[in-house]
């Protein structure tokens, strides 16, 4: 028996785009459906009632940060990530693989698992996929993953052979080490940028079998084309009748895309981080609110956006805000863009549910080429 | 006829504190009242809407830093201060005399004004009575001051005595200057530590009339005791139908004394950027979150605190924030410690209300004492 239970309502047709209803022990998901990233247990800028208002209905936690601060042993006994956050809705953690690969020094892979140390305070730790699972049940998100090395990117064929075929045995180890029962566990495809690889990868994963499928080891500092081929690629390796997560992206082209090729779930920092940085996302296209065209500008970041922030305040005074430095600018930014990325999910849901998922990516192209500043 | 109308509604009685009624062009406040600063437009971390949730009626904003960014014309341009920041509530300006006088460097004094230099860019500026008077006439606020001289601590005799005229002299100004009537002009009484020019002062603003009289020159580096001493004798001096306002304090205690003397309204960076750097007030003294001893306490802030805060978050939560440097703990930090000055201010409003303010004010150092951290 699955924690989860998946069901795909309603198909495109013309495209591969599907709407699902994925239900959770902390509620029910529509999918396609992307999901905001609360790094250390906060979406950064946001309270759990704010997410809700904006439309999150799950978010990401990172196991690696939580188990270097505030530990996640700290996060059980307090009652797990739910209850510490105070975030109601599903969760879902990663594994820590891709940040132990990305932000750890002097990491070393072997096949038990990886030693590395902490990009806080230098001290040494192991992780292995039985210590991700551990790590990862004690946390207590609905949807678990399993622990995959994540190469780098450009990557020699027999290396990310080599990787891919790992990621492989640890996903076996991790289905066997996992104790929970109301928890739902991923495995995720590698196989860099080869098709042949990431062919093998999904078929070994599914012969152990998981409640949900993920790429890994995209966005990695490939061009879109390449990432877009291998997520329209591996798409159909996957089963119909579970969740398919494309992992770290990403823009939101590449959730249009991600969603065409028949994807459900996505993760991305960008909206957040970029909010952080004054890169607000509207349906024309990007505007970098520190640009004095702004200074006295009196209209909403999006007219046609109906969140908080459109609804008060002006592209002027958040532009003052940006450049005082003041968190409001974070909050406000960051409030906007999730609503914007949580926006764009639901009016894909409504486009597929209707069979017109391909007008409605041609008419999202056609917009934003109007009137952003890319 | 003033822009403003105030009524002292009650007399505590056995102490000189009163609970009154001040009504300005964007609405009626209750006395004595704590006005969070919101130094550049924005209270740091919170929005307007949450500032009224934790009772905030007034917010100050400061003339100098607005005037040096993003402008006090632009602000003007936008309509000004309440439109541009979205605070439908009353506002109040400072003159910007305090912070030429503390931030800038190369400030030079003369009978006509200030010439000094941008903290931000080194640029050149000059601000006179009459400059500050427009300033705050373009960002619009409620209750705007007059331009004072603010003299350091310590500092001879001569000196303040001088200073002291100095700013007599331009409080005439501003009264002159002044062309809105839809806003309220308060005098500075200055004269240092010294009672006899704090007494001329005062006689000297009040023989030319103002709408409200402040005290300033105070917590700038005095013992509590010398700042108790001076507001003690010098609220007899200043007129009973007028609002009272003690500048840049305090400390809780330094507000019940205050409002003990007498005193209306206050204003103060402690309980937000406190909150910044992680130091809660309570009921029952401060707490430093940060601190071991919480890493795993489950249990609120302050249990007898009802904010949204203390309702939700655990001090173990809070101080992982802290530690993660997440911008939401600045958020439910300063949320907090704003709900509780402005809690402080309502149970003090009560008490005076019901004749037994001195006992309020026994309670509230026995309660502190007990299981705070100081």
């Amino acid at each position: 028996m699955s924690a989860i239970d998946f069901k795909v309502i309603k198909k495109d047709g013309p495209t591969a785009a599907r709407v699902g209803s994925l239900t959770t022990p902390h509620g029910r998901i529509d999918t396609p459906i992307f999901m905001p990233v609360g790094t250390q247990a906060t979406v950064k800028a946001m309270t759990p009632e704010e997410l809700g208002e904006v439309g999150a209905q799950i978010i990401l936690a990172n196991t690696y940060h939580l188990y270097i601060r505030p530990g996640h042993e700290l996060v059980a006994r307090m009652g797990g990530l739910h209850e510490f956050m105070r975030w109601k809705g599903p969760i879902l953690t990663d594994s820590g693989g891709f940040q132990v690969f990305s932000l750890t020094e002097l990491r070393k892979i072997t096949e038990d698992g990886v030693k590395f140390q902490s990009h806080l305070d230098g001290s040494y730790h192991f992780i292995s996929p039985e210590t991700a699972v551990a790590i990862q049940e004690a946390l207590g998100g609905d949807i678990i993953m399993c622990f995959d090395e994540c190469p780098p990117y450009p990557a020699e064929y027999d290396y990310v052979r080599r990787s891919m075929e790992l990621t492989s045995r640890w996903a076996r180890r991790c289905k066997e080490a996992k104790r929970r029962n109301d928890q739902a566990l991923f495995g995720i495809v590698q196989g860099g940028m080869f098709t042949e690889l990431r062919e093998r990868s999904a078929h070994e994963l599914c012969e152990i079998g998981f409640d949900g499928y993920a790429l890994g080891g995209l966005s990695v500092g490939e061009e879109k084309r390449v990432m877009y081929d291998i997520m329209e690629s591996c798409a159909p390796f996957l089963p119909e009748d579970k969740p398919r997560y494309v992992m770290g992206i990403g823009a939101p082209e590449d959730l249009i895309e991600g969603i065409n090729f028949g994807f459900d779930m996505f993760d991305c920092v960008m909206p957040t981080r970029n909010a952080r940085n004054g890169m607000l996302f509207t349906s024309f296209g990007r505007v970098n609110i520190k640009g004095a065209a702004y200074a006295e500008d009196r209209s909403p970041i999006d007219p046609e956006c109906g969140c908080y922030v459109c609804r008060n305040y002006s592209r002027a005074y958040l532009r003052h805000l940006y450049r005082a430095g003041e968190i409001l600018a974070s909050r406000l930014n960051t409030w906007h863009n999730l609503h914007y990325y949580l926006s764009l999910m639901a009016e894909a849901r409504k486009a597929i549910a209707c069979g017109r998922f391909a007008q409605f990516r041609r008419e999202f192209y056609a917009k934003r080429h109007k009137g952003g500043e890319e």
